[in-house]
């Protein structure tokens, strides 16, 4: 029966066996010391010289004595610190060859592309881990937030029959003869469900053929979407994303202290509300503070974005910001045109710490407007059939948003690249180990 | 400021705001009723006859007062059925069409094409909607089971670089000129994941470019995916597989009384242990009580599955029972053969009123065991490189099960039809909305 190395410190006296890898080796003449590994800590092994011979990484079974050790010996960065095992047996459960480079260091010392060609190794290491811990309580924190409102969740399709809005950056699927394409976004879906169920949100796959190798920028990519009917007006979806993001960044100051600290991160400072400002009113506050007209561009540039959140930071102590009202054109045919200020739409993004962390906003609801602005987008309606259904048969007025997983991961933790915050990255030049190089095709 | 509908029994004598869609219109004379539909429950509102030119399924937003109904008029099946709205004033928020078929029955009468093609009305229907409550129950059970036993919930990759065991059935994609596929099972990466994380699950969309048209097959799958590190032998993994499906339908049992009633139907009987038996002793019985030899099969036939539940029932009152020990050489090449008769290997089955609910197993962890077995597969290392370095540094005793979130559903709630259990079903003939016929080319 297997004890869990956690576990340990409770069995004073007694001998118990447990399961692991071996995560360093000292040998001391004719002493050495072991540190095993398992889901739950790690555990101090002291036997003869015997237990040198294993290898770094080498899974196996120890049967031993749990003693209590010398308060001078306490070590309190072990949560088994102040006990340890005397060895009686070992049975080897797996061999491991030589490291390519050295898992047990503070930091994992490699280049990005090493460490990736060496995933299964990488994911050994507490920093790695800890950034998946972190993802997996963004994750979580972003469901528990919505189901508490009464969103249902659903899973959206990846394959999908049509790309209503040009398909320049969308992979293809041949589709048992038939051409079909994976989705860049589950909006249309999500937007159509509220018709029937009010309040959805989704945890799925999008995908972007983007042809761009950059920081920023995945071909595969964790979305996580919100999507409300009967709202108000706009700023009650703002508002519910407002809450959902300030209750995951609470969860992970939470449940995750050790990684951040880890990281030497901390969640971004939020007020009570975050401040929201319109786009021309944000272009004419950066230009005035830095004398860089921007007040007709239809969205920010890198450098209005840390302009903004300069302002943010120091007007309201906030590292989070929101912008609204985009110009109509420049957004997606479902958004939803301003009333007082049609030229302007209802949507707005999330900046934090200089980039977008969400966007979201309020979608058109009325058939007649939705058909009038695919029409003017030149989207054949044929393409969004089943999207188009919903809003014959009572679609209430509805918005929503949507943020990815890797990228809010990567900004808690300030991640150089944001290839480290996912488990297997793709991008256009790898998917698990590097594509091999092709010859250039000059496409259109 | 709206009140929820759910809500209203407690505002009896205020004027309050509901909004919801309109799902019912009684005229009587002077006098009509509408019965309005939000996320939360129905409400009955009492007007003059103007609020009978409504369309069932518009949008509203209705204002008025909340009084109690006379016990006479008690309406036992609402949840609001001891109040009713006095309605001042109707705004309408979104217009309905006329209705392509009555939504608004206890069933709804239609083929399932004509479902599937009007889906976002079908959706709306109650009977609908129960399939998709107890489809989230069960993926949020199948996560609540093994986060509570230390699993790390992880994203599976959709695209892959290669098929090693031949891609029959695998959907190309075309990735920037190069050939990747979508995953048909998140297999390779979560047994990798065991050699760092011990225990992982994912929840996730799997592909499969069947070209067949059944009851049972969709091309895309939502798969419920375990897999753990460090185990004693097989039955630990099927011992968890039992304990995760008892969870999930101990869940639904407790959270969808309501669900499974409109369906008529029962969760499965399990006594405290679900039976075990090896394939060549059920084939054996299956010789035995019907006089059908399938003794050299190497797997069940629908029959034959038949006949092991009818006999799990009679001796062990289960109607479910594992299914083990199948020959080596039918089974993928990472399946762990059994010690003392490595024919057979420890992969398990569950099966359940006459088809499978589950499938798991040992898998091989041993390198130089997992590398003979890769040769006699005649599977390319190459194209299994990042599965096969976890081996090469400690890959632990491991094993694990998967089974798809559609299936359970229909076997739970006895749809006729698997297409009825996926929000947006994707087969041979349809994505979304049917495909074009092409003509027949003869393949291979």
């Amino acid at each position: 029966m297997r004890t869990l190395i956690a576990d340990t410190p409770t069995h004073i006296g007694e001998t118990v066996t447990i399961k692991g890898w071996v995560n360093s080796i000292r040998a001391h003449g004719q002493i050495a010391f072991t540190d095993i590994r398992d889901r739950s800590g790690t555990l101090q092994v002291v036997g003869d010289k015997k237990l040198a011979s294993l290898n770094v990484e080498d899974v196996v079974e120890v049967i031993g004595q749990i003693n209590a050790r010398d308060e001078k010996y306490f070590n309190p960065k072990m949560i088994t610190g102040k006990v340890e095992m005397a060895v009686t047996d070992v049975n080897i459960l797996a061999v491991s060859q030589d490291m390519p480079f050295d898992i047990h260091q503070p930091d994992l010392n490699v280049t990005l592309p090493v460490l990736l060609d060496n995933r299964t190794l990488s994911f050994r290491h507490p920093k790695v881990k800890a950034i998946f811990k972190v993802q997996e309580v963004v994750i979580d924190s972003f469901r528990q937030a919505l189901k508490a409102k009464d969103f249902m969740e659903f899973q959206s399709p990846s394959i999908i029959p049509s790309v209503p809005e040009g398909g320049a950056e969308v992979f293809k699927v041949d589709y048992f003869g038939h051409q079909t394409f994976l989705s860049q976004s589950p909006q249309l879906y999500k937007s159509l469900l509220v018709s029937a169920f009010e309040r959805v949100f989704s945890v799925n796959k999008i995908f972007r053929a983007e042809p761009s190798v950059t920081t920023r920028h995945l071909t595969e990519v964790v979305s996580l979407d919100a999507e409300m009917g009967l709202i108000e007006s706009w700023t009650e979806v703002r508002d519910m994303a407002e809450y959902v993001i300030k209750f995951v960044l609470d969860q992970v100051k939470e449940k995750c202290a050790a990684e951040l600290a880890l990281f030497n991160a901390t969640i971004p400072t939020v007020p009570e509300n975050i401040p929201s400002i319109k786009l021309r009113d944000a272009q004419q506050l950066i230009f005035e503070r830095t004398g860089r007209d921007c007040q007709n561009e239809k969205d920010f540039s890198p450098d209005d974005e840390r302009e903004i959140c300069k302002w943010s930071m120091e007007k309201y102590g906030s590292e989070l910001v929101f912008v609204s009202h985009f110009p109509t054109k420049s957004r997606p045919f479902y958004t939803y045109p301003d009333d007082e200020t049609p030229e302007f739409n209802q949507g707005f993004d999330l900046i934090g710490r200089g980039v977008e962390w969400l966007t979201g906003g309020r979608r058109i609801n009325d058939y007649q407007t939705i058909m009038d602005h695919v029409k003017q987008w030149g989207i054949d309606p044929a393409s969004i059939d089943l999207y188009l259904q919903a809003f014959r048969y009572g679609m209430p007025p509805l918005g929503g948003f949507a943020f990815g997983a890797e990228r809010i991961t990567m900004q808690v933790l300030n991640l150089a690249n944001i290839r480290e915050a996912s488990l297997f990255p793709r991008d256009m030049e790898r998917v698990d180990k590097r594509l091999p190089k092709i010859e250039k095709k000059v496409k259109k």
